[in-house]
């Protein structure tokens, strides 16, 4: 299934993409999709439904984080063996693990902010993995066990905040709207492999990222297997598993960072797209 | 005001120690201390209350984390002039800046758990902010004016977890458990001067942390000005503001670390005083 959250006058709402691609409401069924509604049951009981019946949502879809209430937004760098390749750095022994505010949260369209005295503002297309079940040491085998779904994240980032103000990379990565998720959660249901998902970023028209998640070091299952010896993984948590080549910090000769009316778009195969306007705070 | 979460067979509710030293009930004017109650205008109210017609909490009491709801817990590094001086490090030019996961929050007198594989857990003790209005692009001088009041931190940290596992510090400071605060939210009015309060640890009855918040390298009023230049500053966000000398990863001529059954026992000024014991992971 594809789920989303919208908004409208009334509130966020809960929705689905049903079989035929028309835009469904679910407000009837669950009050939100977040830590309390992504376990297998309640999402059985939503595949369950006659969809037919749900009503149509007319007009556009203003999507907002396709997951409520998120609990933690973990993210994984230097993950894709190609991008580790292109900025010449040894592929990690360990998952490399930073996190984002839940604050820079956002809708899959919604602006992106550019931080005042920002000069290095980035894009980066990842798989981000939305957590069902809690995990607390669980093995690789069983990992997956534990995914609600997926969905796409443009795990933003501030370059000179990441590494020139004496900070961990969190700084360059919690900025407000740094963390555009969705438009949908993709159940996992309807991934049949996620090591092998195509998945790229265009900017303002050119194709800056292309990737698959078959180049991923450590696999969604050894990721969660990880963090879940370090701490549990409860419903509604978010993972962001690392971004492939073509980030504008990589760019030769110079490094290409992002600018007020410039444009990302970003694509996952099978979990839908964003497009985000950049604005620079005043 | 001295403001509480404490736990009782039919769920979490607040509380306030009264002028006496008794411990109240506060459920009847809010529902909770978090997010939605932490502003100027609800305390107020609060503070307006006949405190002595509140119900009396009898026995002991369960104390939950002093907040609830946190948005995001932030936390700096390397804050002490003596700390840096004892380790051997230069004060970093801005305020280092690494989150704890959400889910590693529990409350100030909770066993704390040693995860396995742990070799070198270690205890914090700090001074946490609390956010009461949010906080973005705000100047020094006003930035005080955005907390709600203050409270212990244990920041626990498990340090090969924190320095060995290739991810950031986060990986050693998330594990759950390691992130006890309260008992007390004190707000900030009765808090004088948030730069001049000795704080303290003991481990098994031993002092081991002795400091005052007056060798902190970036003032409260420092961090949250710098913080808000990167992210908004939420009602309900929790910031640790780092550690004086004496963490167990410091000791001479060997690292001491925690084991099963150990006591941990902190204290501040004026923000009364925390007591975990250690349990280890089977």
């Amino acid at each position: 299934m594809k789920l989303f959250r919208y908004r409208t006058a009334e509130g966020v709402r809960p929705g689905l993409i049903d079989a035929q691609g028309v835009a469904r409401d679910l407000s009837d069924h669950v009050s939100d999709l977040g830590p309390e509604t992504l376990g297998a049951s309640v999402l059985a009981d939503i595949r369950a439904l006659d969809q037919s019946a749900l009503p149509e949502i007319s007009g556009e879809i203003d999507y907002a984080p396709c997951v409520g209430q998120i609990g933690k937004f973990l993210c994984i760098g230097l993950n894709y063996s190609d991008h580790a390749e292109e900025v010449g750095a040894t592929p990690p022994e360990h998952p490399i693990l930073f996190m984002k505010a839940n604050s820079a949260i956002v809708g899959a369209n919604d602006d992106v902010r550019i931080p005042r005295g920002s000069k290095a503002t980035d894009w980066e297309v990842e798989l981000g993995v939305v957590i069902g079940a809690a995990a607390k040491y669980v093995t690789v085998e069983s990992a997956l066990e534990h995914v609600a779904g997926y969905c796409i994240v443009n795990d933003v980032s501030e370059r000179d905040f990441q590494m020139q103000l004496t900070g961990q990379w969190t700084k360059g990565k919690s900025c407000d709207t740094f963390g555009p998720i969705g438009p949908w959660l993709v159940t996992a249901d309807e991934v049949a492999d996620p090591q092998n998902l195509a998945l790229s970023c265009d900017v303002n028209g050119t194709r800056m990222q292309t990737g698959n998640t078959d180049k991923m070091i450590f696999s969604v299952a050894e990721i969660i297997s990880h963090l879940s010896q370090l701490m549990t993984l409860h419903p509604g948590d978010v993972i962001a598993t690392g971004t492939p080549p073509g980030v504008g910090m990589g760019q030769k000769p110079t490094p290409v960072f992002l600018r007020d009316g410039d444009v990302m778009e970003l694509k996952i195969q099978g979990l839908g797209q964003q497009r985000q306007v950049l604005r620079a705070d005043g």
